[in-house]
């Protein structure tokens, strides 16, 4: 996958599961095998087609046929965002029991496996979600109808995709535990996925992410992320894009070059530098905790990033988050207090705004001290009107102190 | 206050509290006294003065004088949104102990109220928050500087108000709970200080909200909401006036208007009509439950209602808690699962787009079904993309259910 002989190898092994899905496995370690050793390609599990009608017998003996209809979207003409309903995913069949790990390797020798991922071992895995939020079902005519008729009202296909990462096949670990080698591999993951879900028909803009804790609702706790392609450009990549713009016509510059360039010669919200990297607590940072880490070299996307950029950034990830586990103060039994977090990698779209919008990293939390969150309530979540508690340079000189 | 000689005595009068906050009583039941009897007027607390300088006195007895500074808002250049860093709510004080309700009348013949409010009973009551996000220090100069020397940096003090509003003295009550002679000196309440604040130095947006359970972050089971008055137009208005205008352009017509005409037309998601309000669920709706309701008329804001539309507004609005208190089926011991909600009203600013903006009330809960909640995690917070796990028509079925 990588061309670049220097880099470390990354085996790239595509298969399919039981229901046609996509899964890939992304093989650092000896013996790169996804094959037939210890790992299985194929997925035997007794799943239907994921685009087979959905056949129920009712108590009357009568067959009833429903055809898989994919999520939709509206267009909010208050706000001008689209908003995808995937009320199809309420007809989710085959849930795993509560106690199972969907992600966990399968057991050595079993039939199949109870979960998602037929190889018995994996380094890092990718894999389309079962039940989408966005997904494109065959045969469907991706255009834009009215909702009862109304032409303010219009509704789409919700097509793109949503695939699942697993960090690692450790359900023990975070990804603040990974090897730098191994978070190599999920970067180049990450830029793999951002490249090939940029070709999927319809698709505008491809968004890696990890939601981690409890406190934001993740209840799997095996280290694991997201990768989502909508649609439609995010609606904080729209803001950001105008943002940027406006600053390009009054300045001939590109916006996110000059905050960093800023952030740097003022140096006071600076949390590391690294050959190739800068994080630093945004200048006017809403959230309680929150980093900004951006490349030193104005670059697009994941997949622009240089093999030496890669190599800089898996250890200066995994630095920040141990930052992050460490930024509250440990419980009196020596417990730490790990913060919850969303990091977020925001990336030029696929078309649109690639001159103007430039890769950077957000990492965030809504832990304002130990068990106690900041809610979005009615000013942030009815008005979008952020309050925060604290300031930007309480936090940078917090995240300096924890340092490894 | 109302001028209106058919509309119920609503009774307004305005105090001070120890610390030198406002504080507004708005009476509607017999004696009408906030004064000799039943209501201490004076709040003989001994608090300092929010203004006075902290003076706190080392280990080495040394004197330290710390001015009171206000809170500052920053400019974030990415999304074009100011953002309040309160950190001085940092320096709080005397705050109340644990097991007392600030917002309890005080109790009969003591010297003093635990709490903020030092009348013995009243109807409806409104003041200053304490230790308030967006006030105004006297002394302060209204003017942009910027941070760390840097053009792109903006700073600002973060004037404005925010203030409290007890919709009842009984801490056992809910909103829904009211009656609706009480509901509508709330409506007269809220009307009141859009007015007032509108012509607060440096105020460009009043927003009347109430957030209600424990899932959103509510601590005191007090009934109450919250007004606050902000200096820069909410993020949310902004982007509505910025689609408004657009429609205005394209069609000549009003945006909201025009929605209302085709949820009316369509009738699939009316939740319920009455002679002067409509209320239904947004066509392209994010969240778990959501409501908006909406005068027939064209209408600005609370103050520019009419008689009979606040005294039908009374009515609907206790109805719409009321199927909010219902939505969800009952344990099975029969405990009402009650949805928290955030309700905001959305007012055209104090300046800007009055023709294009019009008043609407949007009621809405994070609660999925009971004990699961919709969490913003990755594609929310990160990115701005809602994605809905229902369909706005389910929701507006179920609220039919539900009526009373």
């Amino acid at each position: 996958m990588t061309t670049d002989s220097s880099a470390p190898l990354v085996r790239r092994t595509a298969t399919t599961l039981a229901d046609g899905r996509d899964l890939f496995y992304f093989d650092d370690s000896e013996p790169y095998v996804s094959g037939e050793q210890t790992r299985r390609l194929d997925d035997p599990r007794p799943l239907p087609g994921r685009y087979e009608p959905v056949v129920t017998i009712g108590a009357d003996g009568v067959e009833t046929v429903q055809p898989v209809t994919g999520p939709t979207m509206r267009y909010d003409v208050l706000t001008g965002e689209w908003i995808p309903h995937a009320a199809h995913r309420m007809n989710r069949t085959h849930l795993p029991p509560a106690d199972a790990n969907p992600l966990a390797p399968a057991k050595p020798g079993a039939a199949y496996s109870d979960g998602e991922i037929p190889a018995e071992d994996y380094d890092v895995v990718v894999f389309e979600n079962r039940f989408s939020s966005l997904m494109r079902v065959p045969g469907t005519v991706d255009e834009i109808t009215h909702v009862d008729g109304e032409d303010l009202w219009q509704q789409r296909p919700a097509v793109g995709r949503c695939e699942v990462i697993c960090f690692s096949p450790d359900s023990t670990k975070s990804l603040a535990q990974v090897s730098p080698r191994r978070m190599r591999t999920i970067i180049e993951a990450w830029a793999d996925r951002t490249t090939e879900l940029g070709k999927v028909d319809g698709v505008e803009q491809v968004f890696c992410f990890e939601n981690r804790g409890q406190e934001i609702g993740v209840t799997l706790h095996h280290p694991h992320g997201q990768i989502y392609a909508y649609p439609y450009l995010m609606p904080k990549t729209e803001t950001m894009l105008r943002q940027a713009r406006a600053h390009r016509e009054r300045t001939g510059r590109n916006l996110l070059a000059d905050v960093l360039a800023a952030e740097l010669r003022s140096g006071r919200r600076i949390v590391l530098e690294s050959e190739h990297w800068v994080a630093y607590v945004p200048m006017a940072a809403r959230w309680p905790i929150e980093i900004h880490l951006a490349p030193r070299r104005d670059v697009a996307d994941l997949p622009a990033l240089t093999d030496a950029e890669r190599e800089d950034l898996a250890t200066v990830y995994l630095e920040l988050l141990g930052r992050m586990d460490r930024f509250f103060p440990a419980a009196e039994d020596g417990t730490p207090t790990k913060a919850p977090y969303i990091s977020a990698w925001h990336q030029a779209p696929v078309r649109e705004g690639r001159d103007d919008l430039r890769l950077h990293l957000q990492i965030f939390s809504i832990l304002r001290a130990p068990g106690k969150l900041k809610y979005l309530a009615g000013s942030e979540s009815g008005g979008g009107a952020w309050i925060s508690d604290t300031t930007p340079e309480r936090i940078a000189d917090r995240l300096v102190q924890v340092a490894s």
